[in-house]
């Protein structure tokens, strides 16, 4: 309870400040967590900056790169006079930990130049006023650095020289004058905000990202045989091809035997099966080894710098379950949940058993021993050249333990993304990203009606969400298939891959979406011999693929900014409820989304378009291109009609054409 | 910049802790500011308690007076579990300080419970379940106070001794043993907010009040004469009629004479003029002194007594404005801004200059002694039964001497009431309130449109604003005779009246409202012939008054409680964009307010009456009894009519008459 025993004093009146600094933003739960932002970003800074009396006021931001001794500065600028509100920005050029602060200074010299121009200007005698200019300045002097006191020296002998009183107020009232006296302000006066506020700056990987996940045990071509790394490097190509720029591997770790599971996770495993790659650990290793059937750790290299040649990153998942015969459970058992038996406690959520895995305890006295040894695990895959995780379940465990290791990554890796898989409640999936994790999964995949994707990524296209939660949004994933696509085919597959590329800057499918998979176990959300469970040979050019609506998405990603961002997402007005229409700008770059969200038939509605975004004027004409179908559309004004039927494309993805510098329209 | 030299460390493994406790609240600035309450709330707590993984959790509410070293602690439960909700609250009955913080705890016994009941839901043996139990119970042993162990070991003990797998499980679920857990939880597993958070309660009048404003010297028989206390006492009877509780003077201190302004302000004056009594100090003494025309110390401790006596209290004007005869100019120039002829610097507004008053420099080297006897005044005028001061433009002092000049005075006179006269900007008026002020001028006064009205009440009248600013409506001031008003007639008045009286639990008039008295500088808002620089005799029933109109109001306040809080407030649809349509309730006092906003013709709307807030079924009947007329009208369902002719009565205000419980309706 000691924390709450401190109870704030009031300073003495000789420490009284005048200024108060208030409501500073981007902050996340005021400061205590940090921003997050991506290289070449420009931190946008707000606050209520305010005094007393009528007198002006001067403020700066500050900035730097944790751990160095040296603020930067900038003026920060009255933006709305009538609310205090003050605005700066400065740039992130590194990735790494920055803070910022808000200092904020009384300008007196200001303020008799405000008071004195009103005096001239109302024809009143300001001699004496000049007296008290002139006392200012000298009174500056005495904090103004040694090298800059002969500047404001010569303007004082100036104005001791003016032979007229004209001419003394000019020299005092002279711009350059007022902008030494703003940047030497009385450093007694000085105001600093409550606290630093902190930023992480990711490469910009952590923002814009295009997964593709796969099973590499499924990637060769026989049911029988485990593909391989080499396998996965006949993949790349095809990979490449559809657009995708991170390639993400379930564990890759050996599968234990003891209690394996069956195909379709059956609790029987016939011989031959391949068992569940999330149960990890066997006689081969544990989470630093590699399972024999896929290749060896040089393989794995060999298959990171194909992947890597080719502008595709690998990325690892990295899953706390342990087999039963995972190395750990002879060597630290104290790591685990133990029953009055003694017998170590396996995964339960009751009445269901989970005899495969065993769940490492966090409340365990050895805490640092395994805390440190999973750190070394990620640091040992770093070392080897992956620097993207996918972390399985997080918010099973400990927050301070990812606000801990993340941390103690970043330190030797600051490069490292780490993408958080908790479908969990609100707070809890926030808590993860406020603690360090770069990108989350998301609800996406349960957001269907027009309704709900207005809803959902209205709040995280906005602040304070864009400040710290990235999502990342996957269209299926081993464990999800979902109803939408079970029974949509193709143009359902088209909507939500249409819908994750645009909506989000990163997003992911699981391989089989491509093909329009979806043979599900009746009545759930999980697919019928699912890769999990089983060796899986696809053919990957099967026909009725969707790859080159993909491959045309990846493309119009790449080459259209304004999707590389989240923030400017803003959703326009359709008359039908089953189109959704939204758009995204970033400077001449503007984009707008028109989709057909039921994949059963054809919907047609009067669209509106926010043309005073783009400078157009109301009845005016313009240009659109759809850069998935190449069609050319002449639009004008505001209200515009679209029909769009799935079994063709179920969206227009369009970009407003520049209009014609010479002509009117 | 050392303040931000502090770097947040991440703790040790072995002080990680499981649980989140974010965004507690009502918190003003995260806690840097007390909120506000009356004695007899109940302060409800709520935040987003939540920890990893699926364990269950107990929290509780911490609160104390401040200065007391024990916690009070009363449970909070999880209002929403899908947004990790939880509430609680705890009642304040005594003036001062407080403080709340938030405590939870991990519940391995309730989780247990949960789980283990799950499986014996589903048939699943639960024996090693029970040893899991038991030895939770006995490790709670090590925590549980000598005083509870017998009862934990009475339920270990009949475990021991039960005879079937069914009899333990049926003990180890006993209510009585799970709560007898749940009060003692693990303690080294105890998480408390990052805080505590402050709370300041007064008393009632601080939400609930009704001002009349008056200037003493207004209240004689003689425009060449002074009014004094003895004449204030000869109006009580008037002012307790009216049913005000609250009457306040602006300063009643000695007035200067050099530099006197004359009347309406003007720069000549003119011998018998008595000068304005914001001028303060002269021959007779200054702050702590009494304006000799009005009366002796004696005469006004006895006033304050008579008042007192009818339910009236006094409250004094404290202006910081000093005449150029104030004993300070003698006694501590220092405290005075100083030109560079060594002439003591007057008030100005460039170009404006007001040279009957001298300001007091806060920036003065001796800011502790010219502080230190603003608090002497201040408990001056305390000490001889003063506890309400009305605050001259605090806004052009340091937010940090308000601050502190208030706690200094509240820690001896905790009952003390500070209204704070900033006619500012909102940054600045909330501020303020922050800072200390009970309660706060509003722009009410400019306020007049439906939309106007909406908007700023709603802002106003919500959290965060209820939980620090308590809006006092002043229909008029020395300072502001609204457009409104002057060119409204009685209608106008009768309007300002209701709306102030029914928005706001405290409201004020200042004297010669009552009258219509509407007469003005032209084109200004500024009354001509103003008691602020001359002596002004009334007839107090001047025909066309609406004295009965103020007096039955404050009777409604009085006798319906709903009137006596704001948080209530709401706002309603009537379709007349003339026509303002509101309500407050509070328990079963439910109140409806309809007023036509226009003082010049008679508007007639449709509202809507929220029938669900009352339990009224959309089709029934039901009564309304108007609290102003005495008029009864019968209504039904959700739609109804209203007309209102502001030369009758411009408003509505109406009681909705509980149902009668024999009959249907």
């Amino acid at each position: 309870m000691n924390s709450l025993e401190h109870r704030e004093e009031i300073p003495s009146q000789s420490s009284w400040k005048r200024i108060s600094i208030e409501n500073v933003r981007p902050a996340i739960d005021d400061g205590r967590y940090p921003i997050k932002r991506e290289v070449g970003d420009s931190v946008f800074v707000q606050a209520d900056i305010f005094r007393d009396s009528h007198d002006k006021i001067l403020a700066r931001l500050m900035y730097r790169k944790s751990g160095s001794t040296r603020w930067e500065r900038t003026p920060m600028h009255c933006v709305n006079p009538g609310l205090d509100l003050w605005a700066g920005d400065f740039s992130v050029h590194e990735v790494g930990s920055y803070e910022f602060a808000i200092e904020a200074f009384c300008d007196a010299y200001g303020s008799w130049v405000f008071d004195t121009h009103k005096k001239v200007d109302a024809g009143v005698s300001v001699e004496m006023d000049q007296l008290e200019g002139v006392s200012l300045l000298e009174k500056a002097l005495q904090w103004f650095p040694q090298g800059q006191q002969s500047g404001l020296r010569q303007f004082l002998n100036a104005v001791q020289n003016a032979k007229t009183s004209t001419e003394k107020t000019a020299i005092l009232f002279d711009p350059m004058l007022v902008h030494l006296l703003e940047t030497h302000p009385d450093p007694s006066t000085q105001v600093v905000s409550d606290r630093s506020y902190p930023l992480w700056v990711d490469r910009i990987k952590a923002r814009y990202s295009t997964w593709y996940e796969c099973f590499p045990r499924s990637c060769g071509t026989s049911e029988d045989v485990s593909g391989t790394f080499r396998d996965v490097e006949k993949r790349l190509p095809d990979i490449k091809d559809m657009g995708f720029d991170v390639l993400y591997f379930p564990p890759i770790h050996p599968i234990g035997s003891t209690k394996r599971k069956g195909r379709n996770n059956s609790l029987i495993c016939k011989p031959g099966d391949p068992g569940c790659p999330y149960s990890i650990g066997g006689k081969a290793g544990g989470h630093d080894s590699i399972e024999p059937s896929l290749g060896t750790m040089d393989d794995f290299e060999r298959l990171t710098q194909k992947a890597c040649d080719m502008g595709i990153e690998i990325a690892l998942d990295f899953a706390i379950n342990c087999s039963p015969d995972h190395p750990y459970l002879k060597n630290h058992p104290n790591w685990f949940y133990h029953r009055p038996d003694g017998t170590i406690k396996f995964a339960e959520n009751p009445p269901k058993k989970y005899e495969d895995i065993y769940p490492l305890n966090f409340d365990t006295p050895d805490k640092e021993g395994m805390c440190n040894e999973l750190k070394r695990i990620f640091l040992f895959w770093a070392q080897r050249g992956v620097r993207i995780f996918r972390v399985d379940n997080p918010h099973t465990k400990p927050f301070q333990f990812w606000k801990w290791v993340i941390k103690e990554i970043h330190n030797l890796y600051p490069d490292v993304i780490f993408l958080s898989e908790a479908f969990s409640r609100p707070k809890i999936m926030k808590k993860l990203a406020k603690v360090g994790f770069s990108q989350s999964y998301t609800y996406f995949t349960w957001r269907n009606s027009k309704k709900e994707l207005i809803d959902y990524f209205s709040e995280l296209s906005n602040q304070p969400e864009t400040d710290f939660f990235r999502p990342n949004l996957f269209t299926n994933t081993p464990d999800i298939n979902p109803f939408f696509l079970q029974s949509g085919g193709a143009p359902a597959f088209k909507i939500r891959a249409v819908l994750a590329a645009t909506l989000s800057p990163s997003y992911g499918i699981f391989s089989g979406f491509e093909l329009c998979e979806s043979e599900s176990i009746p009545g759930r959300e999980e697919y019928l011999n699912s890769d999990k469970y089983e060796i899986k040979v696809r053919d990957w050019n099967k026909p009725g693929n969707i790859k080159i609506t993909i491959a045309t998405l990846n493309k119009i990603r790449r080459e259209n900014p304004a999707f590389q961002e989240l923030g400017n997402l803003r959703f326009y007005h359709a008359e039908n409820e089953n189109i959704l229409f939204f758009g995204k700008s970033l400077w001449n770059n503007n984009l707008l989304v028109v989709v057909n969200l039921n994949p059963f038939q054809k919907e047609h509605s009067f669209i509106y378009v926010p043309l005073e975004n783009y400078g157009l004027k109301p009845g005016e004409n313009y240009e659109v291109v759809d850069l998935l179908s190449d069609k050319r559309f002449f639009w004008k004004g505001v209200k515009n009609y679209v029909e769009l039927d799935p079994n063709e494309e179920p969206a227009h993805v369009l970009r407003i054409e520049a209009r014609d510098p010479s002509g009117q329209s």
